[in-house]
């Protein structure tokens, strides 16, 4: 059985660690027509050599040269039999070819531009509050977070945020070796790295693996980093076997009242609203579709 | 082996999610001076079932009658064949007696007053800028992060604090039930659940446990809760058995230039600073003594 984080995430805001199994039911707080399907080639499939199955949804409008450098790799099968070989306690798992030294697909640059940041545009809903990271943070209309400083927006590091690994400036990484956030959001590598994307099933497939115990997570000789069966995107599965999802549109009242409600958690569990939030924890609700 | 998860975090935030493991050695920003012994009567130390060890930090001078009831469990053995019993992705693990029928021993009371927050006192180290839940943010000098409004002060939800699951307001819990933060800071949780202290060694034990897959991480009954043989304070070990650990002192200016660092890192891996940081990205150090 595999639970959407993010439905679980926010369902945990509302009800934070009691003593007992209560039941808080999340409020019905969107309507049908409040879910878009993501499209299939937006949605990337890993299939983990311990069963677990992840799921990542592209950001091709943000990182366009990374994202079809990730589209090539997984229709030429490249990450097929590489491994998960880096698990950092409360930072990042990492993936891909932990040698370096396969060669990427013809057709795959691995000197792209830095896809860090763009000019800001208007966000669909707003958090009230910017942080030590952002002047304002929100949201786009298709349910990606967004930070901006007033002139440039970026994407957050938020958990389960999936960036491109690289080495030092100006490299910028091919997306050949990848990353998630699991645990507290590093949002001082906003704007320093590319972020191409978000767990959005199966994330407990990767933040809970054993962590490597070499220098920076990396997984020492003697430890066994968990192997890579195929990544697909879901637009090249079969019919049968593709999975869908939806996000949940953020250009309505109805999300605004979402975010209002993570800024101000109310009784009889919460005594004191914080009035505000940081956009980490105003997760954009994605799930799978309905009947499919 | 067991890495303090605070040194590894500082050093993976200097080095983030590089390709390769490339060396960045955290520069030596600390003199030996600065290392104080935490007292082994604030040390608690759970031994679990898989054979992981977990040390935690106690915060007496925040929440006294907490951390006093706290004390009392772990002389009477009270934790001894209980389990850990809740693990929600991105958000905390929790343990204690899942059936909360095991009484309590006499002279913990359960009616505890809400430890939450108290009337502000000077930090000795201050971050650059508030965040949504706070105006201002640092430390104590003996390394503890505190959050402050300006009038009343607070530990915040950082990754790893640990805090005393409750039942709805007005009940404070008694300590007997306990979780830890696994995943981004739930920080609309501060002031609403008395903090106790943090995971200062073995965080990845608590953090890499398979998900619970029922409402809100709590385990199944198809699913195995992992044990807890026995958790006792440092002071009431064999002396040869004892861990010893050190916390950073936060009240000198080469802690100051530390918070700086992490508030603007440098190239050649970063090209943006933030110029800015929240306090769950600035972890206090601690060590264990070395020697012992």
């Amino acid at each position: 059985m595999s639970i959407l984080f993010s439905l679980a995430l926010a369902l945990a805001q509302t009800s934070p660690a009691p003593a007992a199994p209560a039941v808080h039911a999340e409020p019905s707080d969107a309507i049908a027509a409040d879910w878009k399907a993501i499209p299939a080639d937006e949605l990337l499939v890993m299939r983990l050599a311990d069963g677990g199955s992840v799921v990542i949804r592209l950001a091709p409008q943000y990182a366009p040269r990374h994202v079809a450098n990730i589209r090539a790799l997984a229709q030429t099968h490249w990450w097929d039999g590489t491994s998960v070989y880096r698990v950092q306690d409360g930072y990042v798992t990492q993936w891909g070819d932990v040698s370096e030294k396969k060669p990427l697909p013809h057709g795959v640059a691995d000197d792209l531009p830095p896809e860090y940041e763009w000019r800001a545009t208007p966000l669909a809903a707003t958090l009230s509050r910017g942080d030590p990271y952002a002047r304002v943070a929100g949201f786009s209309a298709d349910g990606w977070p967004l930070a901006s400083d007033g002139t440039a927006q970026w994407l957050p590091h938020c958990y389960a945020m999936v960036g491109v690994a690289r080495d030092l400036a100006p490299s910028t990484g091919s997306g050949a070796e990848l990353y998630t956030v699991i645990g507290h959001a590093p949002r001082h590598l906003d704007r320093n790295i590319a972020l191409v994307g978000r767990v959005i099933d199966g994330m407990e497939y990767l933040s809970s693996l054993p962590r490597g115990r070499g220098e920076m997570g990396f997984y020492t000789d003697a430890q066994h980093p968990t192997g890579i069966v195929s990544v697909r995107l879901a637009s090249d599965m079969p019919a049968g076997e593709r999975p869908a999802y939806q996000y949940r549109a953020t250009d309505n009242a109805r999300f605004a009242a979402y975010i209002s409600a993570k800024e101000n958690r109310q009784p009889p569990f919460f005594t004191v609203p914080a009035d505000g939030a940081d956009i980490c924890n105003v997760p954009a609700p994605v799930r799978k579709t309905p009947g499919k």
